[in-house]
């Protein structure tokens, strides 16, 4: 069914999906940078994404842990740095909490997870338990959303400080540091899937990955669209805006 | 933080959790046995609700093969027998395939899950690994929704008989042993964690057990609610009613 890519029109059909699945496309994404949600819809959104944020590093340590060789650990452990920290400079994590922190969340409550939405837990464990029990190359593409995270990191960054009194350059420090990690990220992810899916049956699993990966990243929207937008059906025992 | 509670007093935390969090107040129920249901709408509901069906065997079969003596693991086996049939009689999966031909939608397409919302697929998933990983006790409990799955049968076949000019006594064919198997099977589980949580710390995994469960029921419904029902976003490659 499916014939062999060159390398370029393999990225060209992960930049494809992209067009299609990456959740700069949803809804919610449009209300956040466009300024249209409340402080509680945008508390929602960041505590839910806290698990997301929290969960990378497990991802990462899993993957990293099957890698062969010292150059190729090397390579992935730069991401367990950016996400948590040399104990100086704060990683990934810590700089969510900043901004959590920011929108008046209490850090206790957003890390004891209460009141996340179940769908956030479920997809977000599918993400984790994905890269560890799939081969290498699947669980490698899986990571390559970061080939489109730059455009939507910069319209929420710019959307919100021009949206939102609540939020700040400090609040959204997160975000910044992302800019040029991704780009660096994706430059060996990409090679790797494309050095390494040399049949069209890997081919194909490198673009089931990513259209994995775009898919739990739009119903983590999609779950806080339903609870705290439209409909505004919040679950039972979800977290309620003041 | 907890005491310890009389077997009956566990029963009735238990059943205070249906009535909070089973997905019989859930908003799309209502509107699928109120007969407020297109019939591309309850087409989605059973085609991503297929996906549940299906995987209930191989969330019991993980739990049988952990179960320690021949009697427990006769009482276990039934519920295989219940779902996957003998051969003659066809069982709860079968039934459930009566149920999407009498819809209209081809076997094969439901069978192949294209078009299943990622959310209903992640939600199923963490369902079949609780019940793979978790102890026994909780793996158990988390069956427990089945105390409450009489009235939400009652109604469903009910209010579908008498709204739906597209369903049938032998499309619904699915539900009606449900009614006498559940209540078999709560009597065994049901008695089983009464026996076997015998301190506070298991009452408490085995309330949270169901807990989980009704998030993971309710979490399909949100997700069926939000694709096809308000704001009616369908995520991208999931079904669309023709």
């Amino acid at each position: 069914m499916t014939r062999l890519m060159t390398p370029d029109e393999l990225e060209a059909a992960l930049r494809a999906i992209g067009d299609e699945r990456y959740h700069i496309h949803h809804p919610f994404h449009h209300l956040l940078h466009g300024g249209k949600l409340t402080k509680g819809q945008v508390q929602a959104w960041a505590l839910n994404r806290y698990y997301y944020q929290a969960s990378i590093p497990a991802k990462d340590a899993s993957l990293l842990a099957r890698l062969p060789t010292p150059e190729l650990r090397r390579e992935w452990r730069r991401r367990l740095v950016d996400h948590d920290g040399d104990g100086v400079h704060p990683g990934g994590v810590e700089r969510w909490l900043a901004l959590t922190d920011g929108l008046g969340l209490d850090r206790d409550h957003v890390t004891s997870l209460r009141g996340l939405l179940p769908a956030t837990r479920f997809a977000v464990d599918a993400y984790v338990r994905f890269v560890r029990e799939m081969p290498l190359l699947d669980a490698i593409a899986s990571s390559l959303t970061e080939m489109f995270s730059p455009t939507i990191i910069s319209q929420r960054v710019s959307g919100m400080l021009a949206s939102y009194d609540f939020v700040s350059e400090d609040t959204l420090a997160y975000f910044k540091p992302r800019l040029t990690q991704a780009p660096t990220d994706v430059a060996f992810a990409l090679g790797y899937v494309k050095e390494h899916a040399r049949t069209a049956a890997e081919q194909e699993r490198v673009l089931a990955a990513l259209r994995f990966k775009c898919d739990l990243l739009w119903a983590q929207l999609d779950a806080l669209h339903h609870a705290y937008v439209s409909p505004g059906h919040i679950p039972p025992g979800a977290f309620r805006p003041a």
